[in-house]
C-alpha cells in the first residue's frame, strides 16, 4: 500500500512537472550570409555581448514574475538600441537614404497584437507596437499616422538621423552606386543585393503565457513603401498559448506568402507535429523549395526553444535557467 | 471479361470525374448589419444586379479557359466600380475625409501574392495588387510608394474625389458630428461606429488553380494609417491549391489576430476538416467567442463554394455552371 501511494505521488508530481513550463527566452538578431571571415573578432564579441545582454534582461523579467510580453520588450529594446542589428539604431537605409522601421508584438493568452509599419521617428518601434496593442482598437498602423499615434502615446521620438550608422550608410552607397551604374531598375538591384537583418524575441512566463515580437529596419534600398513580414501578424510574428510563439527573419516576401509564423503554429496545433518538426518543414522544405531564405526562433507551450534557419548563419540565443549560462550562436555550426 | 472491362472503365472515369473540379466563382460585397428594412427595393435590386454582373464576368473568364486570377480580377473590378460597395468608387471616408484603399491578390498554384495598402489614386486597387504580384519582387506596398508604383505600371489613376459618393459622405458626417460632440477620442467613436464593407472573389479554373482577391475602402473615419486585414496575405486573403482559397470581410483587427484566411486553409490541410467545417470553426467559434464579426467566402480544391458569416447579412453569390443561374444572397436567411 505504501508502495502504491509512493507510486501515485511520483505519477502525480510527474504530471504536475510536465504541466509546468520552463521560463525561457529565445532571441534572434537576423539571419543571412553570416560568415566568420566577414566578422572581426571585435565585432563578433560586441554582437555576442549584446545578444547576451538582451537574453539576461528578458530572463530577469521572467524570474521576477514579469509577464512574457515584458520580457520580449526588455530583450528587443536592447537589440534595437544596439547598432549591430538592423532594427532601431543601426537600421538600414531606404532608397531615399532614410530609415523606415517596422515592428510587431503578440501575446498568446488572448491573441492580442499590435504592429507598426514604416515609422520614422519612434526610437523603439517595439514600444509603438505595444502601444497599438494596449491603447488602440487597431492592430496595424502605418507611416506618418503610426508616428503620430506614438507621439500621442508619449513614446520617445527621435530625428530620423538618430538611426544612422556608418556601416549601413556604406552598404547603401554600394547599392546606390551599382544602381546608378547598371541603369537597371532599382528593383533588379534590390533583388540581387538583398540584405537580411531583423531582431526578435519569444518568451514564456511562469503562467505559461507566450509572447513574441519582431523589429526591423527592413531591406537596404527599399522603395515604394515596401512592407516586409516583420509587422505582419501571422508572417513575421505569431503567439498562441495553444501551440507556440514564433519570430521570423529573412526574405520577407516569402515569409508573407507562406504565412510562416502562423504556418508553424498551425502545424503544431493541427498536424500533430512537434515545434521542431513544424519549423523544419516550413523553413527547410516549403521555404527552401520556393527559394526563400531566412529562419525563425520560437518556443512551445512547454518552453522548449527552437532556432531554425536555412542560411549560413543566424544571430541567436536562448536562456532557460538563471544558474547556467545562456546559449549564444552565430554561424551554422 | 467484358463486364470487368466495363466496370474498370466506370471506376476509372468516376475517379477522373472526382479529380476534375467544377469551374466556380464565389464573391462577397461585405458583411455586417444588413437588414431588409434598411434597404429600399431599388437599392437591393441594384446591388443584386451588380453582384450578378460580377459573377457573370468572372465565370465567363473561366468558361473561356481563362485562369482563376483573371476571373477574380474581372469580378472584383466590377464591384470596385460599383458605388454600392466599400471598395473603389463608393469607398468610405477616412478621418480626414479622404479615401485610402487596400487590396490583395493571391494565386494558389505557386503562392504568389501582391497587395497594396493606403493607395489614394489607383482607380482599381485590385489591379495594383496584381501588378505588385507580377511585376515587382515585393508582396506588399503602401501609401504614396504604392501609388507611384501603380503610376509606373501605367495603371489608370484618378483624383481622390473620384471615389466620392453622397451616401458615404453622409456616414462620415454622422461619425464626425458624434466625434465633435462627444469630445471623445476618435478611436472611441470608431469602435462604436464601426462599418464593414469589403469586396472579394475566389475562383477555380479548368486547371484546378485557385485564386483569391479582396479590395476595400477600409473603415469609416479611420486614422493613423490604420491597415485592416484586406491587404494582409493570410488574414483577408489566402489561396493554396492544396487546401482552399478564402476572401474575408469584417472587423479587420480580429481577422488579423486570428489569421483568418490562413487559419481556415490550415485546418483543411492539417486538421482533416472540410472547408465548411474549417470556416464554421473559425467564424462561428473562434471569432465569435472573441467578439469579432464578419464572414468569408471561399472554395476548396473540388470547387465547392462556401459563404459563411456571423453577422446579420453578407452580400454574396456564387456561380458554378453556365446553364443555371447564379445564387445571390444578402440577408441571413
Amino acid at each position: 500500500m505504501k508502495f502504491l501511494n509512493t507510486l501515485l505521488l511520483i505519477i502525480m508530481s510527474t504530471c504536475a512537472m510536465s504541466e509546468k513550463n520552463d521560463l525561457t527566452i529565445v532571441i534572434h538578431g537576423g539571419a543571412g550570409t553570416i560568415l566568420k571571415e566577414n566578422l572581426t573578432d571585435e565585432t563578433e564579441a560586441a554582437i555576442r555581448k549584446d545578444l547576451g545582454r538582451a537574453l539576461d534582461a528578458g530572463y530577469a523579467v521572467l524570474e521576477k514574475k514579469g509577464d512574457a510580453t515584458a520580457a520580449v520588450i526588455a530583450a528587443i529594446t536592447i537589440l534595437e538600441d544596439s547598432p549591430h542589428f538592423n532594427a532601431g539604431k543601426g537600421a538600414v537605409y531606404t532608397r531615399k537614404a532614410e530609415h523606415e522601421l517596422d515592428a510587431s508584438l503578440m501575446r498568446g493568452n488572448d491573441l492580442q497584437a499590435g504592429a507598426v509599419a514604416g515609422v520614422k521617428h519612434v526610437k523603439n518601434p517595439i514600444l509603438a507596437a505595444q502601444a497599438v496593442m494596449l491603447n488602440s482598437p487597431h492592430v496595424m498602423l502605418s507611416g506618418a499616422g503610426a508616428d503620430s499615434f506614438a507621439k500621442e502615446q508619449q513614446l520617445e521620438l527621435v530625428e530620423n538621423d538618430y538611426f544612422d550608422t556608418e556601416s549601413r550608410y556604406e552598404s547603401w552607397q554600394e547599392v546606390d552606386a551599382k544602381q546608378q551604374k547598371a541603369g537597371a531598375s532599382a528593383d533588379d538591384v534590390l533583388a540581387a543585393e538583398f540584405k537580411f537583418g531583423t531582431v526578435g524575441a519569444v518568451a514564456i512566463d511562469a503562467n505559461g503565457n507566450i509572447a513574441a515580437g519582431t523589429s526591423t529596419g527592413g531591406m537596404t534600398y527599399k522603395a515604394y513603401g515596401r512592407i516586409g513580414d516583420s509587422p505582419v501578424i501571422g508572417s513575421g510574428t505569431y503567439a498562441d498559448n495553444r501551440s507556440c510563439g514564433i519570430s521570423a527573419t529573412g526574405h520577407g516576401e516569402y515569409f508573407i506568402r507562406y504565412a510562416v509564423a502562423h504556418n508553424i503554429c498551425s502545424r503544431v496545433r493541427w498536424a500533430n507535429a512537434s515545434l521542431t518538426e513544424a519549423a523544419n518543414a516550413v523553413i527547410h522544405d516549403e521555404l527552401l523549395n520556393a527559394g526563400g531564405s531566412g529562419g525563425v526562433i520560437g518556443l512551445d507551450a512547454a518552453g522548449k526553444p527552437i532556432m531554425i534557419f536555412n542560411t549560413k548563419g543566424m544571430y541567436r540565443g536562448y536562456k532557460t535557467s538563471a544558474e547556467s549560462d545562456a546559449y549564444i550562436g552565430i554561424y551554422e555550426k
